[in-house]
């Protein structure tokens, strides 16, 4: 079959994959994205096998941190059909042992003969797994679809890269930029469909931050939950940002989750704490003072943005003071998204100099 | 050929109709299209006739206030093959002397059997064409495609229903609600293509109006202008709204269009002055105050807002004060339409109320 041009990553070069490699690994990365959410703080990985007569034997994904990894799981579908056959795996096969073995010896043990991946582990821990395959020669080849891999990862993988979590800035804002009245309340500002809306996103998030304004305005409970509103399984890291005590009673000191209190201002400080956690990505829900010293900080890394179709005329503003004192100060993104949830309007923005989205 | 179901403008009752008239219909509110932006104060209007054979012999539309109606334009086109055919006009065709001779008579003197309209004329001056077609025995028919002739001209219908003109107000602001920065420098919010939009708008108008405010500030020349910056033909008329005295030099005085200076606060009393220089279509360019008394007063009759994926944190508000002191205080709109234009967003807005659209 004639080889089709695929351009890598950095969208300069491009090589010649071979189709069937592409179609295997973009089954891969459709198996990848089944682990999104799930997998905190590891990366989704999927992995297909095929037998050395380039049928597929086995195929599997990194469900959740502490089982399997996606190519134990092939593996263990593919037994003896693996020997001589080609793993597509869409990360590089690790090289480190953590609750599992290594992948890279995994497979050299299976008898895999070829190992085509798409994006090379960034994370200097685990990486190596390419270089230890080669040396039993099997057959190595990387890059293969890496956009629409890197894609699925882009969070994850943008974390490991600036060595710090990801940051979602999230705020539900009328069309004038009103997050709340003047007499504080804000329920709610945005319809049903985006709330639930909010929860889907959470619920792909590792933490959940706050200032202690909005815990003591608000007393919200920061937990992902179902359209019957029951907290879900797996909760994010609820984490409240600031000095002030918060009472016992507060909801978001209940069961449903755990809690981390953090008595500081600086984001920085946020970010390097909730790293100590594990934290890979980061659902900032405000406030206006939160959000701006993150703004400020240069630390937001993704905007989510619920519109309203709604003027208020007054009220606390969606951000708080950003210093700017012209329009030449204006903090432009990158428009990335824009979809209607009912009458709302959700945009996504990024920065302008995020290269992996 | 088998009868369609049209649904009328109310969407209760239906109605039977043959095919061949939906069809004609069809390219007569095309035709009237044409006319959007030019035919001020007057609606668009488009005609087509066939001959007693079903086919075409004529068409034509209003292009111009003053210039001929689309009966007649179709009449002409069709000479003694009008005679004994029928006539497809999206509105209820004049029995009014105004510029021109009344449509109706034209039609009748002209031979045609048949007249089929889409929308009855709200006009109680020009009313009645259909009663003196009848009279004289051609065989009338009503309602015909009534919702999308009904659509073309739903502005001038609605400011005919209403008796005032129709108020658009048009705001650029940035995510987080700001008009312009603590400076007062506000250009520019929004970028190229959201601003050509905003000339294409206005140029559907026939009045634009902002307060002493934005004049002082921003010094606009509020003319609808080409990709080149150069006037176009046909300007709509500027209103400035407030008491304070505006500078000889300030460009809103120049010579590219007439200049109406309004020194009132109150909306209302803007909207009868307008409506006595026959404007139909309000552009409501600002600033916030001015917007906000129009808003306070239930005025607005739809929003046009360019959302730029930008956050400022400080600065001016897109609206002023709204008397809102909690969040049931909102002022919520339908969110009829989202379009993007480069990096920034359209958002029209229309009330809940408002049946016509
Ligand atoms: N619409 C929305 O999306 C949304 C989302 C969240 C909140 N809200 C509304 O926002 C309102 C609360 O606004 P807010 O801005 O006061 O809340 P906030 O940002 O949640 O909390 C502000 C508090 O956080 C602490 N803090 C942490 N880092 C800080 C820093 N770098 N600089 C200053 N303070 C820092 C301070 O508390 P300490 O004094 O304890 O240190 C500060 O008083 C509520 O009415 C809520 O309804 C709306
Ligand atoms: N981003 C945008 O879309 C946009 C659009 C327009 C303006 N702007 C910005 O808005 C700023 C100006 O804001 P603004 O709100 O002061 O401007 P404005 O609404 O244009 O003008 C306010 C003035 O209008 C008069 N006025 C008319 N009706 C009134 C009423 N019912 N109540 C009170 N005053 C009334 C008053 O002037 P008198 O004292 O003369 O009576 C008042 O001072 C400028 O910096 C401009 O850049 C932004």
């Amino acid at each position: 079959m004639a080889p089709v041009c695929v351009r890598d990553n950095e969208g300069s070069s491009v090589t010649n994959t071979s189709p069937i490699d592409v179609a295997w690994m973009r089954r891969a990365v459709e198996l990848a994205a089944r682990g999104i959410g799930s997998t905190h703080p590891n990366p989704v990985v999927g992995c297909v096998i095929t037998g050395p007569d380039g049928h597929p034997v086995g195929e599997g994904f990194h469900a959740v941190a502490g089982g399997p990894h996606a190519e134990v799981e092939a593996l263990r579908m593919a037994g003896p059909n693996a020997r001589g056959g080609t793993a597509y795996v869409t990360l590089e096969p690790c090289n480190h042992t953590g609750r599992t073995g290594p992948c890279a010896d995994a497979l050299i043990e299976a008898g895999v003969a070829r190992v085509v991946y798409a994006v090379p582990d960034p994370n200097a821990q685990a990486a190596g797994g390419a270089e230890k395959l080669r040396t039993k020669n099997v057959a190595v080849e990387a890059g293969v679809l890496q956009r629409e891999a890197e894609e699925v990862n882009h969070v994850w993988l943008h974390s490991v890269r600036i060595g710090r979590p990801f940051v979602t800035w999230k705020f539900a804002t009328t069309l004038d930029g009103r997050s709340a009245a003047p007499d504080r309340s804000s329920r709610w500002i945005t319809g049903e469909l985006a709330r639930a809306d909010v929860h889907r996103k959470r619920a792909e998030c590792d933490a959940i931050a706050v200032g202690t304004q909005t815990v003591l305005d608000d007393d919200p409970v920061l937990t992902v939950r179902d359209e019957h509103g029951r907290p879900t399984g797996r909760q994010p890291l609820r984490v409240v940002v600031g000095d002030r005590e918060i009472p016992s009673t507060a909801r978001v000191r209940n069961d449903d989750a755990r809690t981390l209190m953090l008595p500081t201002h600086d984001p920085a400080e946020v970010l390097r704490q909730l790293d100590d956690h594990h934290i890979r990505h980061l659902w900032l829900e405000g406030g206006p003072t939160l959000a701006a010293a993150f703004l400020r900080a240069g630390l937001v890394d993704q905007i989510v943005a619920y519109v309203a179709p709604a003027v208020l005329g007054s009220g606390y503003s969606a951000v708080g003071d950003l210093g700017a004192e012209s329009i030449d100060h204006l903090r432009r993104f990158h428009c990335a998204d824009v979809t209607r949830l009912g009458e709302d309007v959700r945009l996504t923005l990024t920065p302008f100099d995020q290269r992996t989205h």
